[in-house]
């Protein structure tokens, strides 16, 4: 089975906005294994959208449309395919009925126009939004299958996830489950490397490096009947792969790096304090980022001065004249400093050059000393990374989290 | 004019990547007065190709196709495209060497694949590349533009810029000129409310409301023969949208709300120190995004626990206890705190509720405390935020630097 996807609104043709709903089906229905061979994007324009479909459904056997579902005359996209399929509109009571509900909840009136987002074709199966006004819809018409669904990602991908999937995995008869795998610290040519012949000789589960920013991902994906039956395809798989890249794969799905480490403090009760200076409090918006970090993280001092390194963390002088604010003598000071004076469990500290200015020969743009002290001895560590400006203080972060992360796990 | 987008590669259709190639050349061509009416998007495949370049002949002036120039055996663009206009590929020698170049700078020798990179029709002007191996091509043929360009956007974007600008500005014979004003406080639909009759009765120059996130942008564009000219044009038309707007017109262009307080600071001589709870060093995180940061911002201390908020700030546990964290009380002992112990000449300091938990009916979440002190007496405001925890700590970040950025203008 393939699908084909057409994004309706003059706002991508525009570039007000980015087809991200392209992408998250193109994602989804990948991992359903049906496959896409087009994306389309047409204005709000009767003629466009009718040739559109008019393609579409010469090649495709699953076509989706986004977008134009909303209330004003603009907004074409339902009207057009039931045009294209002959098909009349009429009131779908249950979903007038939810629209109505949904203006007396905010304290408002419907207005006349939001009777049109109820008109469906009898042959529909329409389809609840749980997060706006604009129900979709699936119509099967000689063997095709058309699929309406709302633009606004926030009401798009739960309707798929929770109305859609749901169809076409009865359509498909197996359901598919994956995993993802979360892997820090190894490139990505080099994890495939490493996993070569499971890449070549996948069959179910499938395995696929997917593109991240700053860490490697890879999905493995079973087909199956149900969710047990996937979880035992898909075991043995991970196993082998994560006994290949040991310690590299930190996380699973959607956590990150910095709820692995809040998770690990939590559960060690341990509390942690930083002293950031290259990062520049990238660190602690990371970590409070996640809800409930209070129980964990006391404070951060970013000392992005001397001065500040001195009389926060009680830096000595000497050590920043001798060695410089940006060494392993200043960055273990940093670490000792943080913990000592906030009575934490855990200090770690970060000092750097992330450019474009301050560097030197001898200490170029990208070198970055960070320090951990109270699980053991303190301990320091030397990075020298590429890049610019914002992806060294985003990538130090990580390496200063992800270090964080091997030391709790002992 | 019109044009039309073709995005070829299959990680876009398998959702990996999400196509912002489509949505910047949109733009862009949009800030020219050329029209795109389609995208489409399809494989790496021959056949698929053609087919989309014979739709796009039909029905466009401008055919722009965009990634699949990559030395492998899968990259067909250029190919396709030559064999669709009956061309036949030749080796360009200055791309060649230009490429030979590349690698011998990285330290490592061409493979022949490489080669590829450098064919073209001989009918092509080729598009050098500044920041990868693969150059682009512009061919004209039959009164159709057609136009190849790599697929990673730090190569596409600026070829675009300072290669098919120049080409289509000399096509559409005027040149296109735009300046962006950037306005906090104010929300869209306010905005426009506010300059409706200027929206109305637009030429030139435009005005074009931009989608953003957390502020409203304004785009004024005029078409004229040369900078000046435009600048006469765009001149009146800002002025009369910052009478309206006033001081909510926070900055224009690329300017951001951290780069305009950071340059305002270092015009005035000033150094700033924070002090952060709610946002969890967010603010720090921005204002340390901004090269040379480091001339005017000391440092901060994002207290995360009441206790350091005592120790870091002299915060009085009193004081705590009896109008709790979250209140203009501590606020101000916060902002007076990090001034006096950090010796900067201004503190600013926040203290919220950012959730999901924490909050109550007295204090719900997105209840936000903010303080300035050293330009005046210490300042304290009280924001009620919605949204969820993200949008809390970067709406209150936003809101805090905005604060600051009127208090620096007096």
């Amino acid at each position: 089975m393939n699908a084909e996807i057409i994004g309706i609104g003059s706002e991508l043709l525009l570039g007000q906005i980015v087809n991200t709903d392209a992408q998250f089906l193109s994602q989804q229905l990948s991992f359903m294994g049906i496959d896409v061979y087009w994306h389309t994007v047409v204005g709000d324009n009767r003629s466009r959208i009718l040739e559109a479909l008019r393609m579409a459904t010469t090649r495709s056997d699953i076509i989706i449309t986004t977008g134009g579902l909303g209330p004003t005359m603009d907004d074409l996209s339902k009207e057009t395919v039931a045009e294209f399929l002959g098909m009349e509109l009429e009131e779908h009571q249950p979903s007038l009925k939810r629209i109505q509900n949904y203006f007396q909840a905010l304290g408002r009136t419907m207005s006349g126009n939001n009777i049109k987002q109820a008109m469906f074709p009898r042959e529909a199966i329409v389809l609840q939004n749980d997060n706006g006004t604009a129900p979709g819809a699936i119509i099967e018409k000689n063997k095709k299958v058309y699929i309406i669904l709302p633009g606004p990602p926030a009401e798009l991908q739960p309707m798929f996830i929770n109305h859609v999937v749901p169809y076409l995995t009865g359509k498909t008869k197996s359901g598919i489950y994956s995993r993802v795998l979360r892997i820090f610290g190894i490139g990505e040519s080099s994890v495939e490397e490493r996993i070569q012949d499971l890449l070549l000789e996948q069959g179910n589960p499938t395995i696929a490096p997917l593109a991240a920013s700053g860490e490697v991902k890879l999905r493995i994906t079973a087909k199956a009947s149900s969710r047990q039956k996937a979880e035992k395809l898909i075991r043995p798989v991970q196993g082998e792969i994560e006994n290949r890249l040991g310690n590299a794969v930190y996380g699973y799905d959607e956590e990150t790096m910095e709820s692995v480490v809040i998770n690990l403090l939590r559960a060690k009760k341990l509390r942690l304090a930083l002293a950031e200076s290259c990062t520049g409090g990238h660190i602690s918006d990371l970590i409070t980022n996640i809800p409930g970090a209070s129980d964990v993280f006391l404070e951060s001092c970013i000392t992005y001065s001397n001065e500040a390194k001195i009389a926060r963390l009680g830096v000595s002088p000497d050590t920043l004249m001798k060695y410089g604010a940006v060494s392993h003598q200043t960055a273990r000071e940093m670490a000792e400093g943080i913990r000592k004076t906030s009575g934490a469990d855990i200090g770690a500290a970060i000092t750097g050059i992330a450019g474009p200015g301050g560097g030197t020969h001898e200490k170029p743009v990208g070198l970055v000393y960070m320090a951990i002290t109270g699980l053991t001895d303190t301990q320091t560590r030397e990075l020298c990374l590429g890049g610019n400006r914002l992806r060294i203080k985003y990538g130090s972060a990580l390496h200063l989290l992800n270090w964080l992360r091997l030391h709790l796990k002992g």
